[in-house]
């Protein structure tokens, strides 16, 4: 690696906006405008901040020879592997999204619970009508990294019983984490489930008809995951024993004819987990937090694909 | 007061529901149905349950001389003791609909802050944007009591600051709560307003012009107290610069050409704050309470008007 504690630190961001606000960072820093879709300015970048949206985008077309770390502004980094050139460094966005798609898991659950949606669509109609609470349910924590935890966190003060499932079992100071070989057990006795599992070959459709079936009625599925966790057909033909309220599809954007949108029960929102205001301060925090560290001779935190 | 300990003590609920699911309680308790809005059954009835809806209908026709204990199934008891006649011990349903109502708060807070009601409504178009997060924001708690503890308990693992208010100025274990007089300094320099302060002449019409413009742009107003605490003119005025989310109006329902319904950033639900599934077993869990300190010779709980 460079020595970026002598030479100048060349970091590029995706828009003028990021260049303003890390104006001040250190004068050994230079700051110049890449979008990393767009063609690869000359010479050699130390690290370059990936654009928030279509985040693998033209990354196959750069030249690994000038560009040592890409910083991801994504925690999820499906198909970047496949994409990115061997040689780069690349980062995710740890502790940037984690909260706000918590924040937005349990805005869904209690939408869907508490038919929020449901009297936003029926304005001006007073329907009044006795809707479910999370009062005395049990709720399932389905993936109990980043985001579970921050979710567990959210729906602590709820007076629900919350259930939570990992890939393996294990113990923390809460008590149990149930593995994934115990699901089908306990997908009978849960109210609700929140999915937050990472996308990988195992988890890909794991929200099937099985896995519905074995719910109870008028149970709810909040994903806020990826949409390929789910079987989109097997929700449909659930439509009105489970909900299923999501914040991703597959595909994305969902088509305006794509039956999920009329489907009863189902609540979609356009993959607005992260893209909130909590993010700004979070990303850029990070991006100085890679700076300081590549000046300071350091390897980048929050490798995800190895040089 | 009779002594329920030797004589049958006679409750009336207020349908065939209410029958069935006390039927075992105690072999000296006389269960009928009585509508209270509906004739007074003949003879000294101990204990009477009134209806859900409209608590105040009828009452100003009963008897006193035949009733001993009126059981409100809500917590709010305006109308009430200008309704009732006086000898009747009146009670209200604490404990019952704080939990519930506290959850549907900040569902309302945390779809109004995500859009989750404009997305609803946008269907089928995927209308990806930034929408706000209650992360590293300020929220006002306005009222502390039974719903506001149940707020802050839920708001408490969202990553925002929360700033209690109550009618005097106190301190407990998690800091201060400032007094009302406190308010115009406070209203400045918070993003979110809770309202759960009981109906009363000095709250009524307390969210007014004064206050909305006391607010920063863009915070947010949610009221799940009642429809009067509000200056709806006000809120319709502010359009676009504040938001506001309630479950109460004034009048209720709101009729369907009422401004309210189409104010750009305004949510209303139909009054649906305690009517969930949380209320039946929470309900029922008080009366049987209540004819438990009957049959033991003693004063009911959570007297609001006195005999």
């Amino acid at each position: 690696m460079i020595d970026f504690t002598t030479a100048p630190l060349r970091v590029t961001v995706p828009d003028e906006g990021w260049l303003e606000r890390l104006a001040a960072i250190d004068s050994r820093v230079e700051l110049e405008v890449w979008d990393v879709a767009q063609p690869q300015p000359d010479g050699h970048v130390a690290l370059a901040v990936s654009t928030y949206r279509n985040a693998t985008d033209g990354l196959e077309r750069i030249d690994p020879q000038r560009l040592g770390v890409l910083q991801l502004q994504t925690l999820g980094f499906d198909g970047v592997e496949a994409a990115l050139p061997a040689g780069i460094t690349c980062c995710n966005a740890i502790g940037v999204h984690e909260g706000s798609t918590a924040e937005l898991a349990v805005a869904l659950l209690l939408a869907s619970q508490r038919e929020i949606d449901a009297f936003a669509r029926e304005r001006p109609q007073w329907n009044r009508r006795l809707t479910a609470s999370l009062l005395d349910r049990r709720i399932m924590l389905l993936g109990h990294g980043g985001i579970g935890g921050e979710i567990e966190k959210r729906l602590t003060g709820f007076d629900a019983e919350l259930v939570r499932v990992a890939g393996h079992r294990r113990a923390d100071g809460r008590g149990t984490v149930h593995g994934s070989d115990e699901l089908a057990g306990l997908l009978p006795r849960v109210d609700a489930v929140v999915v937050a599992v990472p996308l990988s070959e195992t988890t890909e459709g794991m929200i099937d008809d099985a896995f519905l079936s074995a719910l109870p009625d008028g149970a709810v599925v909040v994903n806020v995951s990826r949409g390929k966790i789910t079987d989109t057909d097997a929700v449909v033909r659930q439509a009105g024993r489970i909900r299923y309220a999501t914040d991703v599809t597959d595909p994305e954007p969902l088509p305006p004819d794509h039956p999920l949108w009329t489907t009863p029960g189902v609540l979609v929102s356009p993959h607005v987990g992260g893209m909130s205001t909590a993010m700004r301060p979070r990303i850029e925090g990070v991006v100085r937090h890679q700076i300081h560290r590549l000046l300071a001779g350091l390897e980048p935190d929050s490798v995800v694909i190895s040089a």
